[in-house]
This record gives C-alpha cells, structure tokens and sequence, in this order.
C-alpha cells in the first residue's frame, strides 16, 4: 500500500476550477433522483440542466462541461436520448460517466447498459458490485437496483471493465474501488446512512461528473469525487445521529460546506498494490 | 366494539420478517412521489425499484415481494405498464396494492382504475373516501386528487369495494376504515400536518406493500401498516411543531426509528361490529 | 419611486381566499421539481395536482383555479399536452401562467416557449433574464436553465414582452421587475440561498398561480407572489445559516407560516416611474 495518491490540495484545485467555472452538468438521469441530483449539483457550484428529448439533448450537451447517463428508469425514448446525447459528448470532447444502475436486474437494462458501452466513449462509470461485474461479464446478484453478491474479486472488476472501456471504472460499495485500468486506488469514506436515502450513489455519480469537468486525470478526478461525496456523509451522519430525514438534509449541507473549506480534512484515498 | 384485532407483538413480527428478507417493492407510481416513496421503502428495511417500460416490468415484478400501481400522473404508456405487471405480479403470487389516484377527478383516470380492478387481482386498495367510492360506484366529489365529499357511508363503501373485489380495501382520511368484505377495522392513528406534505397518501401505499410482502392475512398486514404509519405521523408531528417542511423529514425519521424499535406502543387499530 | 403599490392588507386578503376556496393548481410542469411545486401549493392553502396526459388535462383544467405551464424537462407529447391545457384554459376563464425554463439553451426550447405564448393567452409570465429576453427577442446568454448575462434593461424587456403578449411579465433575480405593460413593480424580497435549491424559481411560478386564482388585477397578484416567496426565503435563511439542505426545509415552513399570519410585515414592493 502506497502513500495517498490523492492530497487535500488537489481536491481543492479541482473544486475552485468548478466553482468558478460553473460548469453546467447536463443529466439524463431517472426520475426518481432528478431533485436530488440537481441540488448536489449547486451544492458543488456548478449548474445543473435536466432534458432529456432527443430533439434537444445533443445541443444541451454540447454546450455541457460533463453529461451524466443513468439509466434508473429506463424507457425506448431515454434510451434513443442516452446514445444521442452520449456520441454528442464524444465528438465535442465533453467527458460522460454512465451509472448502469439495475443493470443485471433485468435483461432490458443490461441490453441497453452494454449497447451505451458499446456506443459511446465513457471518461467513468459508477455502479455498485453486481451492476459493474454485469458490464464486465462476471456473475453477480442484483435485486433491484441493490447488489446483493458478487462472486469475483471487486478490484479485478474494476481494472478488467477500465482496461476493456478504455475508462475509469468505479465499484462503489463500503469501500470504493477505482481504477483506469492499471492503478487501483481505493477510498474508505462514507457510512452506512448513505444506504437509508435512494439515490445517494446517483449523487455520486453526478459528483463524479462534476469533477470530470475540472480535467483529466479522470481517475483523480472520480477519486476526489467519491472520497469528498463519502465525507459528506461521514459528517452528515454525525451532525443527524441515525435518523434518515435529517441526514439527507445534513448531506447536502456537509458537502456545500466542505466545497467551500480552505483546508478539506478526512479524505481517504489509497493506492493499492 | 371489540378488542384490538391487531396487538403490536404481529406489527413487530412482521417488520422483523421485513428486514430480514428486504423484499423488492416494485413501484410503478406517479412522478411526483418516487424518490419519497422510496425512502420510505427503505425506512422500513425493504428495496425498493421503480420501473415502468413495458420491456422490463414483468421480469422486474416476478423478483419483487409486493407491487405497487399507483396512478397518479397516467399517461397511455403508463397504463399498458400497470396492466402488464399487474398480471405477471397475478400470475407469479406477487401481492399487488393499487393508488387510484384522482379516480373520479378526470374521466381518463376513472377509466383507468376501472380497467386494473378488472384486469388484475388485486391483494389491497387504498384510497381516499371519493377514489374509493367511485371504484365502488357511489356518488362522490373529488378536486384534483382531494377528497371533497362522498355521499356513501365509508364503511359500507369498503366493505362493498373489498366483497366486488375479493381484495382488502382501505379508505384513509382522518380515520381509516379497512375492510376485507366482512370484517371492517378502524384505524385512529394519523395526524393533521400529514395533509400538509404532498404524496402521504402514497407513502401509506407504499407502506402496505412492505406489510403485504410479509405475508397475508393481508387485512391485518395492511392495517398494520396504517396504523404504523399514521403512528409515525404522530410522532413527526410531536417533533416538529406546525412546520410542514420539519414535518416532512420528521416522518422518515419516526417511521425508521419505529421500524427497529422493540416494543411498538400507540397502535389505534379497532374492529367494529 | 412611488409609495408601496402592494400594502400587506391585501396580500392577507388575497391568502384568505386561497385558503378558504382552496383552489386546484393544475401543473404541467418538469419531472424535476413536481414534489417541491406540489408541496409548495399545500403550504399556501391551495391544492396542487399533476397531470400531463393529452386524454385529460383539458378536462383537469376546466376545474382548476389557475394553470401552471412549465417547460423544464420538455418532450413533444407534452409540448402537445400543455398547449392543449393552455387553450382549455383560455376557454374556461381559468388563469394560466407560463415559465419557459431554458428558453435559449436549445432551439427547441425556444421554439415550444414561442409556439406557446403564441397560441395560448397568458395571465402571467415569469422568468429569469436570459429567458424573459428570449421570448421578447432580445439577445441573452442562458446556461442550461440559468441567466448568465442579458443585454437589454430588464425592466423594458418586462414592459415590452407584457405589453406584446397582454400579460403580466415578471423578470426574476435578485430584484423582480414585473410589469403589465404600463406600469413597472421591483420587488425587492429574497436571498441569494434560493440559488442553493433547484426549482425556487419553479416554485415562484407555482406561488404566483395561487394568487392568480384569487383573482384580478393579475399585476397585484403576481408581485404579491413573488415578494411573499422572497420574504419566505429571507425568513428560511434566518432561520437555516448558509445551509442549503436546511434552507430548502425551511423554505415550506417559513411559507407555510406567513401564509397563516395575521399581518405580514416586510414585504418590499416599490413602483418605479
């Protein structure tokens, strides 16, 4: 295990160049998190933008600093949406995470999650075990959107996804795993609230994107979004002792305030091997 | 009037039966309500997914524990859905709830709930006094998805609505009568700011799909889940003063709280004649 | 600058008719903020409904107080659905008020804001800089959903678009400038922490529909919206710190109050000229 890979003045860099860019974050997300996601995304100091038309998605993004795909409420037109929207990002260079999220959990999300890898170039993608060993053909259980087990080894998922994609591929779970395909970089922020509030790995990933619109290196960049997001929570689940309602409140004030810190402590982030 | 039908040892029983086995709760449900709906799924230890493409709901519902058609912003598409997963969920022994959300209001949704009592067999239905009443074809007056007045007297419209059916039906308001076709039970436990926080109703919904995922009799499982959760918007109440928005968060934290606590005291549930 | 053209005893007047007639607020609106609108219309005493199927809303307008047609996350069958309730609207006598969200950020929005103010007669339009200057064809620069800069003067892009369309036009930001063609009203309430929360703009629109259905003159009533709602987020602030979760909360409860309140004091409504 090596030294931190990701210092707190990175991640501060990185959060100074958001908030003064304000880079608008296009989503085409579910339905379920578009609230949720959007105020993370003004938590974070860049702008937000829902559309998710197709007569509209490849003008939206272009002019985006990321755009988020998450497929949690699928439908033919989304879909259509999704891989218009995502080959727009690749010709105007404007970095795309993918949140598979049900992938696995039935065989229209996987159809869909593997033809969106297939078609678009992704700068990361964010899902929990079962969801990203679907994509990288390895068995896993998936109840839901919940990953219940995986049978291989996470870390090998997440190198053999980022070296098939050519991306960053992040499995997020108690302990997040990130990797490019070479490096293996592992952030143990967050807490356990974290799974009593739907969508909290949807925030996730928009704070992924957030951070892919500061600049490459991505895994960096998604590195400093899972462990800053995780931090929130740490201090979110303090401020709110065990009560859901308050924490998802608190969480959104957590990573507004830490976004705005001069000196961010706690992140977590290793390199392994 | 006879003594509780339900004591709170059945109430703790089955939430222990809840978070122990996580049922999916498979939401196809109005746009407004998702993300509370869901959270509240999680509150009380289940899973829950939302899903409406007509290419995944019935694989999506032949995984799940409960169902729940919730008709609140209906669009053609939608409707196909609700049908479709409705009779996989009939044909795999997956319990369903239906929301009949502003039956009544307009001539499509009336058409529309008429169409899933027809098609589908339904284990529960809950509603307010109007949507009941015009499922079960008593003169009624409803605004938008409010209850104004209904001619009927609730009881019999229950009793009526769940003897037609076969099914539980549940009319909710300041009290809540629940009948099974004969026996008719009362619940007393509510609170006035519930009617302050947009989708309480189908958060209650939402509430007796967990119960009726752990097992019938699903008249006792759904006025254990009225009665919890009316419970839980006693306690919001009491910790949040007349604050509508505190009131919103409190809920979450009662019903998470109530969920894992050993003994459950301040259930109102009476049979009547 | 003339005295206040808007004295509490008439926003106090115009409260207690939303809450004694309790008005429906029919919403049209984008995916992203229906739970946040809905529970805002509930705070002010009306009550809110969501519906958006072309098979209903024209029969779900005819019973409305007044119609909100927001165009956040558009696609054509609503496009076809809001012109249609727009229309049944104008028909029926009942209030509409337009918020074109994104209007500028794609061609295609700025077609739909067109086609609507075209086709159907608004009561009241309210919107941010860039897309108030759209639709009086003025040129602006818009990001997504938010006004980056505009060329013209705010209040002649007010003065203008009222007095071409026969509406109340409001131009919100840190001041609002709403004028019915003739006359031009600042309204000085607000915080900068309602550019923390997605959708307060939303939310305006949803306030300002309320008092429309409390009737005419609809310049009144739309000032009287918008610096309630201002003065709603000044008092959530006070009471939240540079807290944007906890603002959000306190948002419906500072609303919900001065809605209840026998004399509202601080609202800041100047006419210039």
């Amino acid at each position: 295990m090596a030294d931190s890979p990701l210092n707190e003045d990175l991640v501060r860099e990185r959060l100074v160049i958001i908030s003064s860019r304000k880079p608008l974050i296009h989503h085409i997300t579910n339905f379920v998190v578009m609230n949720e996601t959007a105020n993370l995304t003004l938590c974070m100091g860049a702008l937000p933008v829902m559309a998710h038309a197709r007569e509209e998605v490849e003008e939206m993004t272009s002019q985006s600093g990321a755009l988020v795909i998450n497929m949690g409420t699928p439908y033919p037109d989304l879909e259509e949406a999704m891989v218009a929207a995502g080959k727009a990002a690749n010709r105007n260079g404007v970095p795309v995470v993918l949140d598979p999220v049900g992938a696995g959990a039935t065989s229209y999300r996987t159809r869909i999650a593997k033809r969106l890898v297939e078609e678009v170039n992704f700068a990361a993608i964010r899902g929990n075990a079962a969801e990203m060993a679907v994509l990288a053909g390895v068995e896993a259980e998936i109840r839901g959107v919940e990953s219940i087990s995986t049978g291989g080894d996470v870390a090998e998922t997440a190198r053999k996804l980022a070296s098939d994609l050519g991306c960053v591929a992040a499995v997020t779970g108690e302990v997040d795993t990130i990797s490019d395909g070479e490096r293996i970089l592992k952030v143990r922020n967050g807490h356990p609230l974290l799974g009593t509030v739907t969508g909290t790995g949807c925030m996730a990933t928009t704070a992924i994107a957030a951070f892919l619109a500061s600049g490459e290196p991505f895994l960096e960049a998604t590195a400093a979004a899972l462990a800053l997001f995780g931090l929130a929570g740490e201090r979110a689940a303090a401020a709110s002792g065990d009560k859901p309602g308050t924490f998802h409140v608190e969480l959104y004030n957590a990573l507004y305030a830490l976004c705005r810190e001069k000196d961010i402590a706690g992140l977590k982030v290793e390199e392994t091997r």
